[in-house]
């Protein structure tokens, strides 16, 4: 077994992958495993005892909107009677932002991976503001979920499938050439998703008031593309992981208490410690004091090669997250002293069309103490509060060292490597 | 009079204007001094005699479309006869893409600076391809040219009024973040005008199958913003024109034979020379010996500080225009050397956010030697053939020379400066 072979063909697995959004369709129809009874949410698998702020506030959100109780205190006696069953969304094929929660009913984007056979999923992205992924669940959250399941997402349904299908790599592609790092960052992503639908909701819709709406809420979500661009990543990913003998990171995500990894050539085992509070901006009123610690899937963009790895793409961001232009493209740079490959397909224009820093490497993550760098947003403490921030992490260092050991006592015991 | 001072006003006054698209009408209805028989075009003036292949291909198929000729042949009689007058857009606020053609039927786009009063005016733009602007009069182009009158124009004149009107101001200073320059890259502008009359567009188009067409045109055209950028940025260079003093550049327009200028100090005098050929990337099968010399209005985006000027906001452009992404910063970073401000709202990321060079100092031209730099489409040589490539220019030093000359007469026999 010769690690370096095994993780040019984890590298060359994710980045021929080609992603495309296929379809919309119901969690429970099309997750495999989905059932009723069982939320799926971010990051490493975690019972309800140890489940943060903006997790739990996601529970309850989405205990209601399955009609399973009425409010707070019936959705979590429901909990503590032990009639809900909690699965990472990572072991379903599946990835969300934030506290990723995803309930049977829920609509969610179906991405395929024809280069693999993988299919992959997300939930549909609800904006800014108060919503259910940062941990709020008052009335007007749910009323935005079930006019996204009922209204919006037959809508993109029918456009998707009048569309053929959209071609997630190529968009998220153009948008890296237009100042998006796909991760914190998915204006341009946003605009060309809305540029592909708007002419087939125009055929779709039933009717003008509705399109409007439906044009509205796409048009005025930077982040409207984000959930299919996780969902593409996470199929890219996969096409990495199962590679025996890859030191390859193939996913990393957070569920707002531990910060988890897998390795492609170390099964389906996380590997966990507790996850950071993230630096960031803060919105006006609120402190680093009211942080939760770092939540979500979308770690998947980091993983593929996007987010912070190619924030040298992206210089405007730093007026969201703090920083320097500069330090965004030393951001990208440091990221490629960690990384096994270059994505021939992710370009960085201000690199020279470099390819973004792709195929986390275990061994140099060690070896040279650096940990990936992450984009990410910023929840309450609380739950049902919501966002208070956006910022900067990085997974703590121990993860990456215990994924080296089990590496080791894996594969160098009997003699390989 | 002091020179420094006079043009503090003129940039102050450019970069204090604040365009807004305020209507879609007739050319004959809104643009001052329109009349029948009269066509416009990009540049400073010129006869027939002199005129280069792609405005005349562009004046034969205007006059077809107002039904005056038939055919090429029957277009040419009709001038030659004397029955065709012919002005710069410039001399009535209005400026137009390449040979910038606006005949008094064709629907333009009306832009209003309500600090300065000023109204400026530009036609649509019919994508890449096939087009009037590029001096093509195919059948096509004309049935094209009517669909945008008849069927587009109407639509888009109810959704901006329905929309109360779009700041163009903050849609360029948003654009600049994602990787526009405004001219020749108006990938992100353009999406972001979509997302803003989309659901206007649902609101107002009477079915879906039009809403469809609509929204197909506008997502499918990179360029569908530059016109009314290109009014706007008329409207804010003639706010800082007529300066008594000022030695500000106000206007620089090629007709495709001579490129011109105007000075803010200058009054409304052309300086001229005959104008370059394009360096740049041309289509397979086509180079530089079928190229025309350099066209159109559209360097009224260099004049308001967008375009090569604004090139170190859009790194990926020298995919389609030549050069590395370090050239596209220096291109920036030399036309400081002769520009007498820093723009407050068209800021640029990889600069740490510096805003965009504006008001070209003709004094600093000419002391320097540096002429300003120029990004523009590049059109066939001949009549009813259309674009062959795209590039960088430059105005000839001999406009600049001239025009100091002029204003050393003007001003400096009298004992001022």
């Amino acid at each position: 077994m010769n690690i370096e072979e095994a993780n040019r063909t984890a590298v060359e697995r994710m980045t021929a992958a080609r992603p495309r959004l296929t379809g919309i369709a119901q969690a429970r129809e099309v997750i495999p495993g989905m059932r009723d009874g069982l939320l799926l949410h971010a990051g490493p698998p975690i019972e309800w005892a140890r489940m943060s702020g903006p997790l739990r506030g996601a529970v309850i959100g989405a205990l209601i909107f399955e009609g399973l109780a009425h409010d707070e205190a019936g959705a979590v006696a429901l909990v503590e009677r032990g009639e809900v069953a909690f699965e990472p969304c990572h072991h379903h094929g599946a990835v969300g932002p934030m506290a990723g929660v995803i309930s049977p009913s829920m609509k969610v984007y179906v991405v395929e991976d024809s280069t693999h056979g993988l299919r992959t999923f997300s939930n549909l992205n609800e904006g800014y503001g108060k919503v259910l992924r940062y941990g709020a669940f008052s009335d007007e959250v749910i009323a935005k979920l079930r006019w996204m399941n009922l209204t919006l997402a037959p809508i993109l349904a029918r456009a998707v499938d009048l569309l053929g299908g959209i071609d997630l790599r190529a968009l998220i592609a153009e948008a890296l050439h237009m100042g998006d790092e796909g991760h914190n960052r998915n204006k341009a992503g946003s605009l060309l998703f809305l540029k592909l639908l708007a002419p087939a909701i125009a055929g779709v819709a039933p009717h003008s008031k509705i399109q409007e709406e439906v044009l509205a809420f796409l048009g005025g979500n930077p982040l409207s593309v984000l959930n299919p661009v996780m969902a593409a990543c996470k199929a890219m990913a996969d096409a990495a992981h199962g590679v025996e003998g890859s030191t390859i990171v193939s996913a990393m995500a957070r569920n707002g208490t531990d910060f988890g990894i897998r390795v492609s050539g170390l099964g389906d085992r996380w590997f966990t410690a507790p996850a950071q509070v993230p630096d960031g901006l803060y919105f006006p009123g609120f402190s680093s004091a009211d942080a939760n610690p770092d939540i979500g899937d979308s770690t998947i963009t980091e993983t593929a090669g996007l987010g912070a790895f190619a924030m040298a793409a992206a210089p405007a961001i730093v007026t969201f997250i703090g920083g320097t232009p500069q330090d965004a493209v030393n951001a990208t740079l440091e990221m490629y002293e960690i990384t096994a490959g270059e994505h021939p397909q992710f370009t960085i224009p201000a690199l020279g069309f470099r390819g973004s820093p792709v195929g986390i490497d275990l061994r140099k993550v060690v070896e040279l103490g650096i940990t990936p760098r992450v984009n990410t947003g910023i929840a309450h403490r609380q739950a049902g509060v919501g966002q208070v921030g956006a910022g900067l992490v990085r997974p703590p260092m121990e993860i990456f060292e215990q994924a080296l050991v089990a590496y080791a006592e894996r594969y160098l015991d009997d003699g390989g490597g």
